[in-house]
């Protein structure tokens, strides 16, 4: 905990992902959520087949879930929403010729079922 | 909002997976729920790795889950299910030789803390 | 239902992930929580872009997601999380070079919205 998905789109090659997953990565420290920077596991995943919509024009999209053990307050999810939005636009220049979406949602996973254990080092 | 992943085995490889997504982005669209066609976000998964249950035999399946903001009614949320279920069923023909299993989930995006932003186009 | 979703970082080569979903759904079907075998749907998915933490140092995760029909009980659902972790933790040995954090996760599914159909075979 947290777990971190973000999904984007085949047509955004421009993106930096390594890049981006470790400024999500440091804003969730800097946020004072988390005890351990060791917990915030992060991935990201190509969407090669997607579809937004029913138009022409072709369109992205950038999808983060951000998964949270339940208990924090409302106002404390949607700072961190807000947060990592504003990591994603910051993640510019965006192509000029693609409408893009970006999207933040929180999740809670529940506390009473989650198991977690370290191995190896 | 809405966002919709379908996962699918990977061996069901005459599915038409952009057919298949185009046809649920219509089937949304003509539900009424949603004020803008722009605002559905779909994907689609090739899972190349999956187990269905412990018996033999050659299995396969395909989930589509919709994520909704929160707030709609059962009601509205069973018919968006099975109205998906059977645009997935009319991609037949299914491979008679395989056990195919269809599924709809919907699930909820909490409301409150759903971020979003429009960049590029 | 169930649904199993096995995440696994890319750097865990090591991992037999066809093994990994036999014996998970083996213990599923041991758990005595489903009626049949063949209801049991999972996936493994290698995560190739994924950031642990901030710090240096190579990390892994394998994160098991298991999504149930809503209905059981807070005990169930931390036992069914319990022998999953226990099964991963069995599939060693794991690398000593690398910090590896193993999590389950158990997730509702909303059991009025969810449609199922079978199709082929």
């Amino acid at each position: 905990m947290p777990h971190l998905h973000m999904e984007y789109t085949a047509n955004l090659p421009q993106l930096d992902v390594d890049k981006a997953l470790l400024r999500l990565n440091h804003g969730l420290v800097a946020s004072g959520q988390f005890a351990d920077e060791f917990d915030i596991k992060s991935r990201a995943v190509k969407v090669e087949s997607f579809r937004v919509g029913t138009g022409l024009g072709e369109r992205a999209f950038v999808h983060v879930k951000l998964a949270l053990l339940s208990g924090r307050s409302p106002e404390i999810k949607k700072q961190l929403s807000d947060s990592l939005l504003a990591l994603l636009q910051d993640l510019a220049p965006w192509p000029a010729e693609l409408a893009v979406q970006l999207c933040v949602e929180i999740i809670d996973i529940d506390r009473a079922s989650y198991s977690k254990a370290a191995v190896g080092l």
